[in-house]
């Protein structure tokens, strides 16, 4: 199969406000036979150059509402269009522009990019088959200070591990999850719904946290809580990279060092991963 | 002369309340003798790994009030303690992790890292002279949508670019500035305002902007507007990395793309430096 | 499930001649029980920095004759002596050390990295299975410039790239094949019969290569090549990440340009996969 | 002043073989009044897209001989065409494109991509000044397995490392030298000779090696050495940028690990700076 990366600018206005979506598509396509690549035969392919062109003109004739409205066009446009297309997936990725605020008054055209997380979505359709979307949050980076720990592990010979009740839980998440067969939803509220649900599982109550007793545990919560509240996910995949800290020994230059200065180990670095589904 | 990098976590509490430092710092020194270097002779050397335990230590005792006054720190303690050192330069850059906040409370122990635009700071020294404080931002990236163009520029036979009087502005800027000699200054409150002043510069009034003639008048409107507001500046420089955005002809695919769809070239990309002091 | 990643030297000496193997490994391993998800129970939990410790003692003991029985000799290990462990994957991947020569003769202990492909492997076995291993080049960039073209392909209202008989052919790639159950294998020699064969397949004969009509054709012949010559491969992936090249209009600027200059066009990329195996 | 950059593939045939030089160029203008700046007035102001098409006509009219002489003609141009230019700096940069070879065999049309140390140059001129010219070579990574250590360094009460006189050389070097008002020299061929004295420098004879007391003492004899050998060569900066590797302690795993295994250190990491010119 192909797939390629386009990256463009959606503009519109509302009188004089100023609206702006920045995102990079990447459609996937496999075709019903194999020819173009058996016998050099491109009678059936469709050219990175024709994708960039569609996928262009459906940002100008539909607009991005959503990023999953706009996978869910050009899924559509393909099937529809092109019957030699066996399998399509379109993957959006928005680049995170927030509007300026002066005093807390928006600006009409001004914009600064925020990336506290990258919000991207799928849509993918086999000949036949349901169009399936899933959305995501990639690059969001989190850490509590205290509230986690990570002790009655398993032990043997190579352990060196000391047992910690108060650590520094840190890491990079990317969560995807998949909305099944979804009819009219407003993707825009979801997402964000979720978002907030992620951060609120992840750092308990403002007041006191929540204990983490380990990286999987706080994982397993995000997806069981994302589950609880959101009734339109259907399955949730979450991946942890982690990032460790060691409190730094200053025994040896005379100091006592209460968790006060820790440096990140950089190696190795550790990743959970999990995929929950509803029953 | 020789430089090192540390990366590390300043953690305090006050109360039940945790606060949060992350920080990396680039210690440049050069001796007085050029010794290591023609001869092997390392008696007056000081190793990476003792800079990275004065760093580390002085996080400790003093933590991190400012990202300058650590940086003022650390130029003080070797100036102080090494009659060898010859010059001291301090650089120190912020992770930007921000308090998480639940329905508007903010949470005791948890962040989350919101990279808009990076705080760093410089300090440096020769023995015998000033210690200069220098502070700025990088990686903000800023748009503007509409309100800028290029016109009445140079043209010969070479030139292709037509005028524009309605084009996308956007890029990543990089400002420094210099404190000079600098006393009792709240640093962080002063950087919070020239951050602002910079935003506001850029963008114009909220209602209606303010035009642009050239990335280099912009440039130049936010190193007048910083001197005229913040008397703590001595000299500002900024560069601004420019992204062009081209709106993609779409007369041969039957439509009129009135500025609503453009991708980003690539190549080449421009950048224009100033740097502009008082008289 | 969880993995992790450890970047370690590895280094040997006959006589006085030194030998070094710089490798990053990555481990993944699924437990029996999801109770540390679950229930946030510890207690079959193999935590990063023992899988670190594992990793390291079996560097020690058993060296690195190479990267395919290193990533073997983890998967033995976590299989035998860990029986809550279900799944185990071992990831290796090397630094492109080469000794330095000088005037042909090689240096007993230097070294330069070259990074022309990076060599890589995989391990892996779930309990009762068999054991499976990969090998792999990545990021080998490749370049033809001429004996290349792409021409009958599918039109439609969208399309606007023009048929070229000679063009760039210019893509970075990936390629991973199975072995299968491996027996003995020199896998250090059959790893370099098999990039010879893929630059072979790219390049065709030297003094007059051989026309590529697409790169999904090339993507083939590399597959059809390197199976008909290395009978120990199963199945061969490969992918290839184009960057495509643009002959520069110089009309309006009064020059005819006859291929001699060309810019490389970064969005759209393109990218073509295909997994073939033995019938 | 502004600078912009441009990437480029430059071919050309002598019979059926083909030649390519893929180079990124940075052009840097200052012009002799700031009206742009101050007053917004673009009248002299040559933009991004017209110095891109003069470096495209120039490698198109020229060619490239060797990326020193390119940079001249780029400066050349410059400061005869335009009067409004008080500076002009180009810089030129390589993809380092290797011809492959089937059983020693060249290919007449093939390349592979081999980024063992980047070439790149600079000429830069001031109006009513000489042209100067510099070369060097970056992303170079060498490591010395043996023969290295750090011994009788300073110390006080924040010393922790201990002396070793056998430890990893390792580290990425970025070299560049200056040709001063350069003649007709072949550039292609003095830079050849330099990486290789380079390489000579930094390992000693390919039987025994030479010792390194530090990363500095190295610096200073690849410095001197170049400057012994080539006598077009004015002044030479040397920068490394090392990184540690630490043995590890097997000890409470029951091993004794003679330096067979090592992990890197990522932070702190070093760099040592030199610059050398002759009496």
């Amino acid at each position: 199969y192909g797939k390629n990366t386009i990256k463009f600018l959606r503009l519109h206005k509302e009188g004089k406000k100023q609206f702006v979506k920045e995102v990079e598509v990447c459609a996937h396509l496999r075709l019903t036979s194999p020819q173009e690549y058996l016998e050099g035969n491109n009678s059936l392919v469709i050219p990175t150059d024709t994708i960039k062109n569609i996928v262009l003109v459906l940002a100008k004739k539909n607009g991005i509402s959503s990023l999953e409205q706009f996978a869910i066009d050009i899924c559509n446009h393909f099937m529809t269009t092109f019957c030699q297309v066996a399998y399509v997936k379109a993957y959006v990725q928005e680049v995170p522009w927030q509007r300026l605020h002066e005093d807390g008054v928006p600006h009409i055209h001004s914009f600064i990019c925020v990336p506290d997380g990258i919000r991207f979505c799928e849509a993918e359709q086999c000949r036949n088959g349901p169009l399936i979307v899933f959305a995501g949050i990639k690059d969001l980076k989190l850490m509590k200070t205290t509230q986690s720990g990570f002790e009655g592990f398993y032990k043997n010979e190579h352990t060196t591990l000391p047992e910690r009740h108060d650590r520094i839980l840190c890491g990079e998440f990317f969560c995807k999850w998949s909305y099944g067969e979804c009819k009219d939803f407003d993707f825009n509220c979801i997402w964000k719904k979720i978002r907030e649900c992620i951060l609120e599982a992840f750092a308990g109550p403002p007041d006191c946290g929540e204990y983490s007793p380990s990286y999987q545990k706080t994982v397993n919560c995000i997806q069981m809580f994302v589950l609880s509240r959101v009734p339109q996910v259907q399955v949730i995949e979450v991946v942890l990279n982690n990032t460790f800290y060691n409190v730094v020994d200053m025994k040896n230059l005379g100091l006592t060092n209460d968790k006060e200065v820790l440096v990140p180990v950089e190696t190795p670095y550790g990743s959970c991963a999990c995929t929950l589904g509803r029953k």
